[in-house]
């Protein structure tokens, strides 16, 4: 077993200690505190730098296997996360490796390195990118819009949640493959941004506009490809004017997530039928045998100036469980992430 | 001018003369009755012999363009038909051919022949088989199960209203391909046929039993495909079931063709995004090209005894609004159709 010099460090962690109904409150999770614990054979010390929150996030509280096994109450909430390698005695890693896997919301990781990517060092490429548009997000961008959405020149592709993490750069990569973009999003400086810097072609506030009306307006030649992130009203009202043969890539349903009970469809299902169009969900994971491609898609696109990002990050592991409500209550501009430790200089 | 032996014929016509709400009522048509006009150069005077009554039929009803133009009031309701050419005045057709076309609820159709397909005789199979398992639903059940269903062996289908005349098809086509069947009806007498005459492996009788604890019965891995009729709480069902990766093939859904508002889409949505599911909308016509591929493979697997299918006559043109709601109310068992005028002997 490997030791530390300075003694054992301590552990903070946020576990899930109830399901939550409807909204996520801090009491349905508890803050912990251990010791990090000897490190095994084969295993890797992890200090984390950033926590990313994801929409997702709230799926996998639900008392269901999704795609992922369902968290048992008491258990460490599950993370995507960034991180330094401290101690490995793993032959694969080493002290000092940035590396990225599903650390949780604490401040050390203890394990195996399983699942666990080392990251490279790319010049001009911050870290966090990589829980950004060089990770997950982007790839979940990349992926849906051009493998589920196979998006065509001069089509028309709708983006809702338009200025969140994964829509801002699928609006972006849109463009890239010659779509008239249409971005929705909940408020003025959120559709200035995605307009005015990523080259939207129009943006819908939500907040503001009948978006049935705004959809007619923006969209004289009716839709090809809904890039979804919200579901509910948005997409209903997109239903509503897709083109014969449209796509409806299912990203995120982020206004399901905190339902309580049962949530009604689309009442503009029947669409489907009448349009022929193609809905289908996607889960980015399912594409991780081609993450390399599009990272160096990506950050071609990056270097070229082509693919903008942002980030919102948030202070403290211990702010996690509100910070993660910014997503729901669309208080967030770009990626969420919560910034746990200090990278190392 | 072609003119008529023995004087001008009368043709009996059903109009649309308003919109329903909801139910379809007889008050819906007018009962007209006119001369069969002159037939002008390169069109035909067609006897209508059996017109097909669809669950479409009742889309073309609303004031909206669907996959076909909007029916204005006033005119004949639209209505596919087998018919024989009694008068021709276009090179590409004789009197006594056996055609099929949008001949309308009406005894007699003069005009053009676009549109209209010339039929073959093929020894042993009657000439309403070519409105039924060798027509546009055997087709539908054709290139919806196969080419947007892409069912493979050892995989779950389920098929609502699977004792109609498209799901009594596709659900024999499942069996073809080496799936496990499961069919959804509203009687015993409907389950009995499709598992005792079809070859369904299960039958779910959803009038009589709680279809979401049947589906987990039957289906104990889970479904993989499922071949839309219906929609509303059995695609909910369905959907609650679903493996990833499922495909949800939207041949109809019957359940909100009579609706007089909104209906809220299947609540569990949201299964499309967690089970990575394709869900897609077809229209049997988008295939018209492949037409005889469907018909060759169809024609022989009923004669090798594969493929069976029913048809539910009803007799007299007087009697199609009302003939129609058999459909809705799931009173048909197999292919609808009214006998218009005599096959020729």
């Amino acid at each position: 077993m490997a030791s530390y010099a300075g003694g054992p460090k301590l552990n903070h962690q946020w576990r899930l200690v109830s399901r939550p109904h409807g909204r996520v409150q801090e009491s349905d999770f508890e803050w912990t505190e251990a010791s990090v614990p000897d490190i095994a054979e084969g295993q890797i010390l992890v200090r984390i730098l950033y926590l990313s929150l994801d929409p997702t996030n709230r799926i996998w509280m639900e008392p269901i296997d999704s795609y992922l096994p369902m968290l048992p109450l008491g258990a460490i909430m599950r993370g995507i996360t960034l991180g330094v390698i401290e101690v490995s005695r793993n032959s694969g890693y080493a002290s000092g490796d940035s590396v990225l896997g599903l650390g949780g919301w604490q401040e050390y990781y203890v394990g195996d390195v399983s699942g666990w990517t080392k990251l490279p060092r790319i010049p001009g490429l911050p870290l966090t990118a990589f829980l950004g548009a060089v990770g997950h997000i982007g790839f979940t961008a990349y992926f849906g819009l051009l493998d589920i959405g196979q998006p065509r020149p001069g089509e028309t592709l709708v983006i809702s949640a338009a200025a969140g993490a994964v829509g801002s750069v699928a609006g972006q990569i849109g463009k890239i493959a010659g779509c008239r973009v249409v971005g929705i999003a909940g408020s003025d400086d959120k559709c200035q941004w995605i307009t005015g810097d990523l080259g939207f072609d129009v943006a819908i506030n939500y907040k503001k506009e009948n978006v049935q009306d705004a959809l007619k307006r923006a969209c004289p030649d009716g839709i090809d490809i809904d890039f979804e992130n919200v579901g509910g009203d948005i997409l209903d009202a997109v239903l509503e004017r897709i083109n014969i043969g449209a796509r409806v890539v299912v990203s995120g349903l982020i206004s399901r997530y905190n339902a309580a009970g049962p949530v009604a469809g689309p009442s503009n299902f029947g669409q489907i039928l009448v349009k022929r169009a193609r809905v289908q969900g996607f889960i980015v994971r399912d594409f991780s045998s081609r993450y390399p491609e599009a990272a160096t898609q990506i950050v071609q696109w990056l270097q070229e100036g082509k693919l903008k990002y942002r980030i919102d990050m948030a202070d403290g592991l211990c702010n996690a469980p509100i910070a993660l409500n910014k997503l729901f209550d669309g208080a967030n501009t770009g990626k969420l992430l919560v910034r746990v430790s200090e990278e190392p200089v």
